[in-house]
């Protein structure tokens, strides 16, 4: 109770040491890149080239899929409905603003400043996803502090291990309190919470083919990630249906199912989106993530919470660990099985000097890498979990 | 009770067995089109001209107002929100699914596989819009199984009869139970089902515009299409607050009137949306429409219901039936009173070789059948019911 | 009571007469522009260079703000939510119609016909936001017929004055009764209208950027508009959560300041988005915003309300007014203290035959025009609203 009202009360301190940094930091060190840069244009500019036309209206379907579907979803408990949709809106600004000085210095910084454009507030929004991800395992336990400690970990892609070291700290010690088992009062769902969280999993359905294309070349790539996208998340939808009605009392369909198991197919695809995998592929993959994804719920949840003490709150493991691991192995099997003709000669000429083999080897790694991430993510959260639990369990 | 519970069983086997055939049939003869398929591309293709960027946002725009604001807006009956949502969902990718391989097999298949672009999945949602307006008339009164049945016909555009027969089996004979009149208890709208089923209804207003002009010629034609929609639909939500508030007691607007009249000028502008009606054609469509409408509502659906027996639970009759009349007679009057320099020298060359008089007929015949075609469905549905009413209502 | 009785048996005349006159006005008066006209295409156009692709996306974002944010946003009054959607859907149909026809014969009229396109649309959707602005000061105390009232002005940019004329008639008149400030029975808020309204201050938030970068020139300079406005926007957020959290009891956050705070750096940047103010200029405007928007929430309202008898209901002055001198300052700020240099070789060419002098002095006293009317309006307001209190208040 002391605790808590000690975060509590650090709230405000640490935004306003936040925005002061950041001010600074704004102030100083940034300024406009290629694309924003008024005084860099050549005088026979087309303004319709601009950068800003390629990514605009993608870049806000992902901040609707954040905002609103994220938001909306999280809702899902009756008397935390409001505090999910505020708190996503804060932790997702907080992380924004985090991933664009961090990626800023990382990726962007010449010349003494940080060049930002459309594109920084992209990436920075694909880094946000992944921390607002793994609030989902904790809602309804954390005061507004412990969510925004998970934010600090969104500078790269190899920052897997750094994530968990912070998550580790800022979750599990603060939460992991005895007697949780038993749930929180506030926890009982309601007929209009489901209502709108089931229309918070619609709209992140809706715009999801945005999200997995909005990083790919433009062009005939980014149009087969698209339908790529459609046709796993229509095969989970269906699929979540059947498996849901068989498995579940009366043959009523279960709403966290349907909450998660549709967007399986979509975490599942995103490493292969783009690849010659044909429609019949994503189909298959659609299918298979979310059968994985209903039972890990069923059988896989109920486990790690009564024997390794794993409370997942939102199932995060069901809908990012076990597609994701699809994911990986349909990316490792299309390179393999695909051949190269495929691709017709796009794909070696494009941004790689490489000679094909060396190009092969480096996109199995690329692929690979992307789909075992988000399963290494919470794996490691597992580890580190348990490391923690005999310190704070008594 | 019984035979409700046999239908319930069967769900999840109609799913299982649906997915392993589409499965079955997108593994075997699927493939990409020419804006999908890398090997086709030629080595000097600009990503740019990609079909994709003509149609996504419109896409997206479709399925947000199929899935998040048709789904609020048949969130209207209290406790049942959640289902209707949920259903809603379910049988627009049922629907999509079927119709990309029903279309695929007309209209895509060469070589021996389906051809399949984001073009496709956009005709597939027209189709599908089809089917979830007609659930919309006994929605309450059906399962999950009785619902999918109705979307096995959405093949073309010259299926309304095979329509009709699927849907008297679909629907007639295993809903109009005797003692129906009295309504169902659940069928009770509280506060805040009327709030999101409002906000449902706005979705379909704002994205109306990109649903009716999709699928019309690029340029000049597409931005008629869109201010003639917003004119009309415009029109038609002060007609309706007008109307409504007049013809209803207290002067308090009915709830039902503004969430289907507001969007009648929509229906009615569909078959001249992008013909030369000039904004005031447009406007006057917009005040025909949503008075037929409510005049519809007010007197008809109850005359129906009484005498006729066809309980048109969401008043499809209403919102499509009378001002698709309304568009097919506005079809004719429109290209028998403008004269052909309305056009310029643009429709004469661009997709037909025709002599002027052939054009001209063709397209009043294509006009007319168009906006026919809504009432048409309604029409061969009743007589449909009408057959089976005897051995059903017992 | 016989008076609001005599107003609501009115709204349907008074629609009636409207739409009966605006048909009469668009059939007589209105034709295409070059844009939508077919018969002036050269016979060699390029589709997709219409204007529609430029503004189609930016003008459905800005509907769905309008429409279903500020609809929602307005919902956080139990017992009026469905009201507030349902009347902010009438009066912006009401005010657009009226708007394209005001700004049709000032600025699109000749030949005797005003000639139309998407960007009447859009300038119309402007003129349309003040009007619902201004609605939210007299939420919940008023009949449509005094909120259509409001809508009368929305002629062009130097209406300000006018406006308040119309205002104090429509507003002040017919609703400052005595034992107002007691307030409304129906006005308590409850869980399930917090959490829609701030969904509904979500979706204004997120296409906050598209509403200001619409109207700027396409290319860098709009590329500008979307990241400053992004940055403000954001940094208006975390101050939120801060100053909020310190100044409310046990540190819980205002859904009122969140709802209303979290904009004010976009009220701000509205007048300097295009210009060359910096990334960290954008910051330090979003966090000065948003605080002066709720400490003027904090003291400002409440003595507003008491000493000189101002119900600003949803707090406009806070949102709209003092964010709006912020933004007028900043833009003489950014005009003295920026280097012409930052803007390269583009401003001076492309619509100004002007010397540098006179564009700087004629760019100066637009954008401090353009900051100081929002504040301006209010301020006439308020001076016509003391005006009428004594004659009124009685």
């Amino acid at each position: 109770m002391a605790f808590s009202k000690y975060l509590r009360c650090r709230l405000p301190v640490l935004l306003f040491v936040f925005q002061g940094v950041l001010l600074l930091i704004f102030v100083l060190f940034t300024t406009y890149d290629g694309h924003t840069d008024a005084a860099s244009q050549p005088s026979d500019v087309d303004p319709a080239g601009n950068q800003l036309y390629a990514f605009f209206s993608l870049f806000q379907d992902i901040q609707l899929m954040l905002l609103v579907g994220l938001g909306l979803l999280l809702a899902f408990m009756k008397g935390y409905g409001v505090s999910a949709v505020a708190y996503n809106f804060l932790l997702s600004n907080f992380c924004m603003q985090w991933a664009l000085i961090v990626q800023g210095f990382i990726y962007h910084y010449h010349e003494g400043k940080i060049h930002l454009g459309l594109y920084n507030l992209l990436t920075a929004e694909f880094a946000t996803v992944a921390v607002l991800i793994s609030a989902g395992a904790i809602l309804g336990r954390t005061s507004p502090i412990q969510l925004l400690l998970m934010a600090v970990d969104i500078g790269g892609s190899v920052t897997v291990h750094v994530f968990s070291c912070y998550f580790g700290l800022g979750a599990s010690i603060a939460l992991y309190r005895s007697g949780l088992q038993t749930g929180h009062p506030k926890e009982t769902p309601s007929y209009i919470s489901d209502l709108l969280s089931l229309v918070g999993a619609i709209f992140l359905w809706v715009f999801w083919p945005s999200f997995v294309s909005v990083l790919v070349h433009p062009g005939d790539g980014q149009h087969r990630a698209v339908l790529h996208t459609w046709v796993a998340l229509s095969a989970s939808v269906l699929t979540t249906f059947a498996i849901s009605s068989l498995l579940e009392k009366k043959g009523k369909v279960s709403m966290g199912h349907l909450q998660n198991a549709t967007l399986a197919g979509g975490v599942a695809i995103g490493t292969v989106a783009d690849m010659a995998i044909n429609p019949g592929g994503a189909f298959l993959l659609g299918i298979l993530s979310s059968l994985a994804c209903i039972l890990g719920f069923k059988y896989m949840t109920p486990f790690l919470a009564n024997k390794l003490r794993i409370q997942d709150q939102c199932g995060i493991h069901n809908l990012h660990g076990l597609p994701g691991i699809i994911g990986a192995v349909a990316g490792i099997a299309t390179i393999l099985l695909v051949p190269d003709e495929a691709y017709g000669h796009q794909l070696y000429h494009k941004d790689t000097g490489n000679t094909e083999t060396a190009w092969k080897d480096g996109l199995m790694v690329d692929r690979t890498t992307w789909g075992l991430k988000s399963w290494a993510k919470w794996s490691t959260w597992v580890r580190e979990e348990e490391k923690f639990i005999p310190s704070v369990g008594l």
